[in-house]
């Protein structure tokens, strides 16, 4: 007789198990958790019969999916972008918003003056929204410091928010998000400190499990990133690329040829990007709240990572300027709205496919023996609801490593 | 010495207050309630002398709004449109969702098999999720019914979710929604039904404080729209219109010169149609939930609004086909987004100008003695948050009548 901590019985379970296909969906389920981790997942009928457990809970037949899963945020940040929102809407040209202080330089301000427990304090309400919604799972991004003390701090910050909360999180170096301010007559000393100095600390002090980069024409060129990307192979460092957002610049194939976990945006990927991506296996984070905001018109070329088996992940990208957005529910409601993913898409690409994003596939994402138990549990009748609806949250109880 | 129930102190007010002009601000602002009713809103060193009070509440520079009024709704409804809404991302086109039961057919359906205790028990939770958006007032159009009885049973509904919750309904009758299946061959006979036999009931019995149409080419024509308006002119009930949402059928001509409360949708108004409603006084009742889940491309005329004087509100729509959307402020981040209103303009728009589309200016919409003690008390540092954030709800505290 082997005794578990819990039982859940009467589930419908949304598994998301690739083995199972599609949402891997068992009607009559049960979840059986020992020590945090999930010991059974699926049919009820099938349940090992040695098997008790302390508790059992009887979910009268609600809705299971993994914890959901955030893979791209720039949650940590000092401030807000409400007064450039506000004048913008009133006709503020940028200048006249960069000339009253805002923009990205902002945020790097607010952000380096803040210090690591303000940042702390300001992200918590935020990432207690997510939290509300069923998020066990939440990258982070660094990338407003721009300076070593501040994007340790930042690092720092985000990892602070795990143990105030019960949520994973996953950290990403992301250096190369813009020039700061005292660097603009000097990218090359700015590319000195990213990849000499920064990515090999980070190794070091395992302060981030990865790190990402901004290939844009307002950020660096593919040949910068390259050495980004190298100075992170050498650091034993996965990668991942905010890509082609406004412009085709190639980043999807750059992010493929570097085995990159993920490439984010991806409006104007190329075809020839995504059978890269496809070849690479490097999965397509499509971040519809930064299109919305932006009011942008060209959608990412859905079709084509279909058409090569690039899988797709689905993320709030959370940040102040051009995302201020704490829903992943009204994420996937927009990515269903805007770029016609399936419901099965959407919620595949905030648990099983959000994980591969991250490097996590053996840990999370699915509901099945060996993964960490981490639950949303959910008041409705069908998963689609939860693509469906926008501002409602139906969510019933989260658990977290097993409680 | 006049003893009040309450005083809150330390208050920055968005009083709304026409006469103070914009959002009517009061920085160190304070608000005295007595039965139900606000006392005195305005500066703290203002206050009255000879005033004292059972309770005061310090609220520490928080920010203090009306509470918010959803001015269009549909929000009674039996079941829901998942399903359709999935088949769709799937490729379904409208005849495989009319042959699996999908679109307004089904709505009516499950509407008249619902009952009215299971219409209040299936929308209590979507109007918790606007009640916990700071929501005292909420619009509630019958139209799911189409007979007698059911109409009757979603304006009973619609009365009873105000006992159950702190919350002022509003009703409308929205008999001219669409012609009732058993009624195909007949729009004459059902025109009959709701201008000779249902407007007056309604108004007899006080069912609801307004009427309300569809003028639109899978709706209902001018002529028919203005019969029914007729009808309800000699009942004595103001009346609302959806209007020009798909095509430009003068539906903002039409509304003003029956002195409309309300014209609804609009984003095919012309600039006639804007002319005659600013003259009019009709509120233009902005609905970009719709206009984003339908993925329109024609805006409201929003520009010629504003040269014509014509007020505007902003609604969530709340329906299961074409907005199945459950927060006021998600919807005011989409008409900031969608169709440039100002900050200014969305607040004004789900408080003074919702009420004034309700005909109920006298009683809610402001934070001015006389009114009904409706507030929303925010964590935030300024007004702009409210708007700019999405998929965040800062509501500190809901007060409901004094309490
Ligand atoms: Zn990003
Ligand atoms: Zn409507």
């Amino acid at each position: 007789m082997m005794l578990a901590d819990t039982i859940w019985t009467h589930a419908r379970l949304a598994t998301m198990a690739q083995a199972r296909g599609g949402l891997g969906i068992v009607e009559d389920g049960a979840i059986v958790a020992r020590d945090g981790q999930i010991l059974y997942a699926g049919p009820a009928k099938a349940l090992p019969a040695d098997l008790d457990a302390r508790q059992r809970i009887d979910l009268e037949g609600r809705w299971v999916t993994p914890g959901l899963i955030d893979c791209h945020t720039h949650i940590v940040h000092g401030g807000d972008r409400a007064m450039e929102f506000e004048m913008r809407l009133e006709g503020a040209s940028y200048a006249d918003i960069a000339a009253a202080g805002g923009g990205i330089v902002s945020t790097v301000r607010d952000t380096r003056a803040a210090g690591r427990d303000s940042l702390v304090a300001q992200t918590l309400p935020r990432l207690d929204a997510l939290i509300a919604e069923g998020v066990t799972t939440i990258e982070v991004k660094s990338g407003y410091g721009l300076d070593e003390t501040t994007e340790r701090c930042m690092l720092e910050a985000a990892a602070l928010l795990g143990q105030r909360r019960k949520v994973d999180v996953v950290r990403t170096y992301l250096g190369a998000h813009a020039l700061p301010p005292e660097a603009r007559s000097d990218r090359e000393g700015y590319l000195d400190l990213v990849c000499e100095r920064m990515i090999p600390l980070i190794a070091a002090e395992g302060l981030a499990d990865a790190v990402d980069a901004f290939l844009e024409g307002i950020a660096f060129t593919q040949d910068e990133v390259s050495r980004v990307f190298q100075a992170a192979r050498r650091a034993g460092l996965p990668v991942k690329l905010h890509a082609d957002q406004l412009s085709d610049l190639g980043g999807a194939a750059l992010a493929a040829s570097f085995k990159a976990l993920s490439a984010d945006h991806l409006e104007y990927a190329s075809e020839a990007g995504a059978a890269a991506m496809g070849a690479a296996g490097t999965v397509a984070v499509i971040l519809p709240g930064a299109f919305y905001v932006l009011r942008e018109r060209q959608a990412p070329p859905i079709e084509a990572f279909r058409r090569h088996g690039v899988a797709l992940a689905v993320a709030t990208d959370c940040n102040p300027g051009t995302a201020p957005i704490t829903s992943i529910l009204a994420t996937m409601n927009m990515a269903a709205t805007f770029f016609r993913l399936t419901v099965e898409e959407c919620l595949l690409g905030v648990t099983r496919v959000a994980a591969q994003a991250l490097g996590r596939s053996a840990r999370i994402g699915t509901l099945e023996p060996g993964k960490a138990c981490d639950l949303a549990i959910w008041d409705i009748e069908r998963p689609a609801e939860l693509v469906y609806r926008l501002g409602f949250n139906p969510l019933w109880q989260r658990i977290y490593r097993g409680s």
